[in-house]
């Protein structure tokens, strides 16, 4: 039994340790059992909340997207040449990734099972898709190598992008060090790991 | 109930039922009822062959580890400049993610459980630290950039790598197409995006 406590939930505050426990056991591995364990209010309680589980998963990965996508729409984005346009949303991804971080664990975590999972996974494909246009853009310019396929290019720059949900834990210092990572990650995608290249 | 078939599986027959089932589910996710029905065999000659699941996790993770280790006493990295080394070892990376694709998987996902799943994931830093000190020797040789910290870039080019068992499908094709990936991450993670860049 669950020693219910006073439910003094706000929509947000719920939703932050629904997610907590959707990425320690998976979206699939937790019931509402653990949801309402975790959060100490009684299922019910919960129900008052939202409608089940799914609602809460769709609100999660819909505060990751609504992030991601923002970024498209910022004017770093949208004005200037593409190979500074494909920098700044690389950078900026990076900074939402860290700013949300177990919002994007989640989003980059589901599996398709659900339709919410399937929204979620054609979402972050249309994301992909965006970027893999500005690095056509890029390469269009001249300003990105033309002898690498796109797609492939678009999938490994997320691969080491999106690997910080794996392994990146805030520091107190926060701020600073998000953007010397952002920094980090457009220097070593861009410019690769060996020394003595242009742009430095 | 399981329609039980004749038991004509071999150890590693039986592991390749084994890790599907693994990377379907999620080891934890997994029961010798699972892996009974998957191999439609039964419970009882299942452990003919093995103490348990974790001794299949073992001999599985073990795959993926001996076949990355064995990398590093080839002589591409052992004999030569430090970022030639490194660029072998990248490149001999993606191929043996490519050739064990289930094992390396299953490696990844290990969290930490059992004392299998925290001695696979022991065995994991150690080889990232082995691959961390040829970046060392590399920017000591002033071959690559030094103004980024070492731990970091071994986290973004593994995370780079190691997106690939995510993504990867391998085509008929097979062998050609994993030799064009490896130089393709090898080119990225060391030349950069950027066109017009030095070693091209």
């Amino acid at each position: 039994m669950t020693t219910a406590k006073r439910d003094t939930y706000t929509p947000e505050t719920l939703l932050a340790v629904a997610v907590r426990v959707f990425n320690e056991r998976g979206y699939d591995g937790t019931s509402m059992e653990h949801l309402s364990k975790a959060a100490g209010i009684s299922k019910s309680s919960i129900y008052h909340h939202v409608a089940g589980k799914e609602e809460l998963l769709r609100r999660a990965v819909s505060r990751a997207l609504d992030g991601l996508f923002a970024i498209l729409d910022e004017s770093g984005a949208t004005r200037g040449r593409a190979i500074e346009r494909v920098e700044y949303v690389t950078r900026r991804t990076v900074e939402v990734l860290i700013a949300e971080l177990p919002y994007v664990t989640l989003l980059l975590r589901v599996r398709g099972n659900t339709k919410t999972e399937r929204w979620a996974l054609e979402r972050r494909r249309e994301f992909d898709q965006r970027v893999a246009e500005l690095l056509k853009a890029a390469v269009a310019d001249g300003d990105l190598r033309s002898d690498v396929d796109i797609r492939l290019a678009t999938r490994l720059l997320f691969g080491m992008v999106n690997s910080l949900v794996e392994w990146y834990r805030p520091l107190p210092d926060g701020g600073a060090e998000g953007e010397r990572l952002a920094d980090t990650v457009v220097q070593l995608a861009f410019d690769g790991m060996k020394s003595g290249q242009s742009g430095r």
